[in-house]
């Protein structure tokens, strides 16, 4: 970085500035339903018995500074990206060989395989998936290097905040523009807002439009929505249903108004009508007719305020059940079987979950001679663009379980994780979904020590991504306490796909392919657990800039 | 009434369509700001520090069924009404004629006028007057006669709810066509929605369009402000400053949401700045030159967060000071003042504030020979307009003070007060702006009985509007509280005027008078004093009918 864009950033407040600005962050919040129901921590159950209330979600008062160059490379990259996964989930081989030895230790993942395996058996009716993606990075600057760009994850279900991300964007334009981009009231001047006199000396050379880039993440998701949607093709009931998208949600679900940003823009874009299903009623409110009276197992859903009508289910899009906890029924895996075994576009399928899941990330990283699996799911695309990607791959490493690994990957692996010398670059992640908590640093060497060498392959080795560390900002928490301080921020990248799996191939027929929006996320940094503690992680958008 | 619209209105709700309807009302309220923020007997100030919270605004489930005929009569009357009250707004001594004996009682009154004559003997500065009216109605029916509609009172300051009414609209619009007019599924089917057997036998023959009309309150308000702003012309200031509206605000609001649906409207439709500006600092935030620097006396506004960049106020729009309790500062009067001698556009003017006074009400219910301030008033509109606006008027009648009143009104307004027969359909209301609680019905004649003559012409005597007595809804309040049972609406047309009063003239030169939007507002029918005590006071929106 030629200038250190945080040296002033972001500009003091004096404390009535401070006071004006979040006051209109408040107000601007709930205004555009940049808003969240509020934790029992804010307001206890007995008083908001009838969970009417709402407060601003978590937001930063300033757009975080972001080059401009790493912004655009994640963007050209996610419809590659999406191409990539879509490959993955269409091959089911290449996931069970790669999956299986996870599987056996892992009960989550096997349950899902097992829905796999069942509904195979029987024979999937949809042979259509849908994907609404996010990819997630963060900036790397090791010893102070340009910065680069190092995928955190990629999500294949319940890629959440598009609705709110949007708004976040909107209210930090509003506060660098408003009532004019030249004398906004609500930001003091500085050389990374547009002001007549960012040319004078007024701060470092910068070039930067002032205020957040539009962020589509809604219109992209909705309309990939709606692609698959009308993919689907007429009803499959006898006789023929309205069709709906059901929006499968969390029973008790704090980030409703994100979701909501999505289905009201899906009926007013799209005209297409679609219904909030909690987890807990996926058996009560849909059906499949049995195979003798319609064997194309249409999945009907009849809202319960309106039993005489129903609808056929064209998409079923997740907001839940992607974590091991909430499968807390007795009845959850038999009410995702039902799902996955009717002819609803699932969004995603049980195999494109499980293509989002850590260890295959860390296979993707596998290099040549070992393997080439970008060259594999990718085969048409320059090798210039599966550099790009592959150059986004933070290093990563399962670790052998046997003394005599002949994997290069697992040997590298396992001599990082044991030396304390470069153990301090690394974190080690357990393997299974939703499980345990991370092991950082130095801490790693006594760890491996204290377990049974059998089971370090339930680990994968990674290395920290370094970010930028004199990042700042401030931000305004749903409890209206505004703190401050050294940040780390996330990108995500949204992008969706839909694809077509024919019987007998492994490689998907990509219908709709796009990228749009993007999620900035940002919490104190000042421990490598991030920002719970601290109660700082915050919706962000960025502002771009380029050195000149 | 040919047929009772209510005999099966609102539908009944099994408890799964009451659990959708009240879900979908609380989330759809908080997604479009249909908010209030809450009171402390919802949350308390400990619980709500920061005063981030927010709840959905008491609204009615479903929208009241209103006869068309009424409706269309009190749009048609609107910019009748702006035009009468523009006129008594600039007629000084006639004003002062009828106000002068209240002003010997009445501090609030008296200190307004005094207002007027200070800035009268300094010399007014600005001879452009601005109204944001609200007429409110109630239906009358007598003894089941047809309903006929009678004004309840004209708001010539800070007539609210504008732009939460505009949301009420389009939440019943939503919960009456989602996702389609044929099959809500938030609703019950009911002849007055819209269906496809509303010709069959289900329910009586009524004439709808099966959701409230479109409702323009806000972009009918914001035009009126964007007339004024435009027609104040170019900055009196040395050197020029650009342009701004203040939004005169009370400290403590929590109708905020309705007051930002204009003033962000008026800034994306009419990119005009506005600013809020809490009473409490209209003297530490406004300044006016010395006449020595500028006689013109432009009003300057110097925003806290930003004081480097002044503006220039075109127009005060007033959402607060319009009780006496509002003036509880040592300084309110003087900051009253301040504004009123100001180059800015006052909506309103005090003048056009005590045009708006209940004493103004009554004098204009008299009848010729005695008076017609109508045809004073109204000199070029046809006697069957005056007569169609006369007939809103509900009767009412100042009481004489002395025992040989040659006041046929008065002595005829005494005569009904004192008879248990006549008094029984009055109402007793004290004329003090901002009084005491009115007397009703036979608790009227013991009352005057109780109180020396002398002090009797502080009241008046109003015949009680009688509303249908079967109308029903259910209504959800801002703690999340569901209440039912009988109730009464009064309909609020709003409309908006601009002006010009030459000196010397009493007659208004009229440059903008527009007629746009309404609110439904609806309590529980179950005491005089209304919906306050059952804690049912709710916004609404209507379903016209037309009997066939």
């Amino acid at each position: 970085m030629a200038v250190n864009v945080y040296s002033n950033y972001p500009p003091e407040l004096t404390s009535d500035q401070e006071d004006f600005l979040v006051q209109t962050v408040k107000n601007w919040s709930v205004e555009h339903a940049l808003t969240v129901r509020p934790s029992t921590a804010i307001v206890s159950q007995e008083i908001n018995t009838n969970n009417v209330l709402a407060t601003n979600a978590p937001v930063t008062l300033f757009p975080s500074p972001f080059p401009k160059a790493c912004f655009q490379q994640a963007r050209c990259l996610q419809q590659v990206y999406n191409e990539l996964y879509a490959a993955i989930a269409s091959d089911q081989e290449w996931l069970e060989a790669v999956l299986k030895e996870l599987i056996e230790v892992d009960d989550f993942l096997a349950n899902l395989w097992k829905i796999h395996l069942a509904v195979k058996e029987e024979g999937y009716v949809q042979d259509l998936t849908l994907g609404l993606f996010r990819s997630d990075y963060m900036l790397h600057t090791p010893d102070d290097a340009p910065p680069s760009l190092k995928q955190v994850e990629f999500n294949t279900i319940s890629s959440s905040f598009g609705g709110l991300s949007v708004k976040v964007a909107q209210l930090h334009t509003h506060l660098a523009t408003y009532p004019s981009a030249k004398q906004p009231v609500a930001y003091p001047p500085h050389a990374l807002f547009a002001r007549p006199d960012k040319d004078s000396s007024n701060g470092p050379s910068i070039n930067t439009i002032g205020h957040p880039p539009p962020n589509s993440a809604v219109s992209t998701l909705t309309a990939g929505l709606a692609a698959a949607h009308n993919a689907y093709g007429p009803s499959k009931s006898i006789p023929q249903l309205p069709p709906c998208i059901l929006f499968l949600v969390q029973d008790n679900e704090r980030n409703v108004f994100d979701q909501y940003a999505l289905s009201t823009n899906l009926y007013e874009e799209h005209r297409i009508p679609s219904f909030r299903l909690p987890t807990s009623k996926i058996l009560t409110s849909t059906s499949i007719p049995s195979k003798e009276t319609n064997p194309n197992r249409p999945l009907i859903y009849t809202p319960p305020s309106s039993p005489e009508t129903q609808y056929e289910v064209t998409v079923v899009y997740f907001r839940a059940l992607y974590a091991p906890s909430e499968y807390d029924l007795p009845t959850s895996w038999a009410a995702r079987l039902h799902l996955e075994r009717s002819a609803a576009i699932k969004c995603p399928t049980v195999l494109l979950q499980l293509s989002g899941s850590k260890k295959i990330q860390q296979v993707l990283t596998s290099l040549p001679p070992e393997a080439d699996h970008l060259q594999h799911f990718l085969p048409g695309h320059d090798a210039s663009i599966l550099s790009n990607l592959r150059s986004t791959f933070a290093p990563q490493y399962s670790l052998s379980s046997e003394g005599t690994a002949s994997d290069s990957d697992e040997i590298q692996g396992v001599r990082l994780a044991l030396s304390p010398t470069t153990a301090q670059h690394h974190v080690l992640k357990p393997q299974r979904e939703g499980g345990g908590n991370n092991i950082y640093r130095t801490n790693i060497p006594p760890f491996l020590a204290s377990i049974p060498r059998s089971q370090w392959k339930q680990y994968i080795l990674m290395e920290l991504i370094q970010p930028p560390t004199s990042a700042k900002n401030v931000a305004l928490r749903s409890d209206g306490q505004v703190v401050r301080g050294n940040v780390i921020s996330e990108l995500g990248i949204f992008g969706t796909a839909l694809w077509k799996t024919s019987t007998g191939s492994s490689k998907p027929d990509i219908l709709h392919n796009t990228e749009g929006g993007y999620l900035l996320r940002t919490k104190a940094n000042d421990s490598d657990e991030g920002g719970v503690a601290a109660g700082f992680s915050s919706l962000d958008s960025l502002i771009l800039y380029e050195d000149l």
